[in-house]
């Protein structure tokens, strides 16, 4: 036992061979299989190479990036490990960030039915946000995470030197689901976020608000597996953001997922005031440390009436009004909050 | 309600369109979807069409055939479905036999992360087995049901009149599987079966025993929805029938389903009188009740190595011995029954 912090489903630990033989002790060696991308791959196989004698070719190496997040990958993981027999028996470890976890996490829960999975996240975000919940799956038809399953994996493993192989941006789009996580449910977390220094951090701090926003997620989620009431509360911030991901993909210039999400907090905080009262000094706060951390959102990003057209556009809307989980005040939100488009409107003109 | 019999998943029903009116009353029209094989659509879309005004495109008709029970036809029906705008909060209704409602299910279960689904089983063997259990999935690499999830339907619905359209042998594939059903778990329904007429039934009587038959595999797989332990009564005769089937595909010569588990059940009875003492006259009863109903296997398919080596391969066995769930006596089974190569040669002589 290595784990620094420990739950059924997720591990924050500092030695990651030793929890890994704990808890792929039931399964024998060429029972095992692994998947990395290549760049995790490259920088993250020393951390875990020779924990177990796992034969060499049960290693698949994906190449990376969100584009090959679709099925003919996953066809290709099934095709690969079922002609190295796999079977009912066996265990799938996904080493890598949110693309390779939901990716891998969805071969493994369709192949014979269902293997086990354990997911090691090699990025920020995905070791707070994708590792976290269950969701697995692809995209399909240009539309993200169309296709998947929710599943829940054996285990979640989280190494924190991992994070040294980061370069900042993607540690800021990882952080921006910390600071959703605290101002959804903890504005303690919240004030501790703020005053943080991302570019010289301790690792040990760092690893504790890391946990405490699992810890959110994860309570989250546990009261909502389905999606159907609470869970939306981790929505906060991706109305407008995913709106902002799809446009900037659609132009072709993609933007990190949580900095597109960071800027939707900023609109949402705007549309929480008007529609639940958020004091207008939380909705600045909100504003000035989302800005000192990421800047403002490409001008071409922001046409409201393209912003409006995707967030009709997206699953999670029925009928005319928009969707939005706001915040009643910072650690407090309230989901299903139906808004018009001319509300919406009027708070993007007012940015 | 126009239901004979009913409970929470399953129903059998004189009127099939005031059901589905009912069990998609949430629904608008335009979010459900529905998919055919184009057989069950000449054969049975006269009963269904006009329940709701569903969009005309809104209805798949897709090729019959186990052969396309693969990967490849699932994305078809994501792609057909999605550029239609199905959502979250749409259903899809699957018609047609074992191969439509484990396809179409699978589809359902993993586009958008699970849509509901309703099946409507047009084959007696869809009806008592491929419909109850929650498996879904697709063919791959040559391999049955390589790739699917579990996941319950909303409902089932099974209407007799459909069993009109079968022919003898697609009735009696699926009559092997109630014959099962009393041989693992009701003495008194295999008796029933034992005695009933076939080529001229009444239709009410038989629905009472497709009933009974569906009541016990719903108790089977409810106690046991994961497959860990009591779920394996279901197999019983399948370990043998699934080498005969797979052999019987490698020699391009298919036999149906349900022939191969009816003869799988005789050896398997008479590794039950080995293994478990069985008394000989129930071996011998269960052995002409099936010959008389399924006659004999083709000589070229009862080659002991050639089973053996399909059973040792089974995805249900882990080392050297094979698992088989045996009979105590008739109507009462024992799942995990491990069995050596010797034993199982030396049935196989006898027979």
């Amino acid at each position: 036992m290595n784990s620094v912090y420990r739950n059924n489903e997720v591990s924050l630990t500092r030695g990651l061979q030793g929890d890994l033989r704990e808890l792929t002790s039931s399964y024998p060696d060429d029972k095992i299989f692994l998947i990395y991308e290549s760049n995790t791959w490259e920088h993250c196989h020393s951390y875990i190479q020779g924990f177990r004698k796992i034969p060499e070719d049960h290693i698949l190496i994906l190449n990376p990036g969100e584009e090959q997040k679709r099925i003919e990958q996953v066809i290709h993981v099934w095709d690969a490990f079922g002609s190295l027999g796999i079977d009912r028996h066996s265990l799938i470890i996904n080493i890598g960030g949110g693309m390779l976890t939901d990716l891998g996490g969805f071969a493994a829960s369709t192949l014979k039915r269902g293997l086990a999975f354990i997911n090691i996240p090699t990025t920020l975000l995905a070791m707070v946000d994708a590792s976290v919940g269950g969701k697995t799956g692809v995209n399909f038809r240009g539309l993200k995470n169309e296709v998947g399953v929710i599943r829940q994996p054996l285990h979640v493993l989280i190494l924190l030197p991992f994070l040294r192989t980061l370069d900042p941006d993607n540690l800021l789009s990882g952080f921006a689901e910390m600071l959703k996580a605290g101002l959804i449910a903890d504005g303690g977390l919240w004030d501790q976020l703020r005053g943080f220094d991302l570019s010289g951090y301790n690792e040990e701090q760092f690893g504790k608000l890391i946990w405490r926003s699992v810890e959110i997620k994860k309570a989250i989620v546990e009261a909502d597996p389905e999606e159907q009431g609470i869970r939306k509360a981790l929505n906060f911030g991706h109305t407008v953001g995913h709106a902002l991901e799809s446009e900037a993909l659609r132009q072709e210039h993609p933007v990190p997922h949580g900095f597109a999400v960071a800027w939707g907090m900023i609109t949402e905080a705007m549309l929480s005031h008007k529609q639940l009262g958020l004091p207008p000094e939380s909705v600045y706060m909100i504003r000035d440390t989302i800005q000192s951390l990421y800047g403002h959102p490409p001008a071409q990003l922001t046409d409201p009436d393209r912003l409006l057209s995707w967030m009709k556009f997206d699953k999670k809307n029925t009928g005319d009004r928009i969707n939005f989980t706001l915040l009643e005040k910072i650690g407090k939100c309230r989901v299903n909050c139906t808004v018009s488009e001319e509300e919406i409107r009027e708070v993007m003109s007012d940015e």
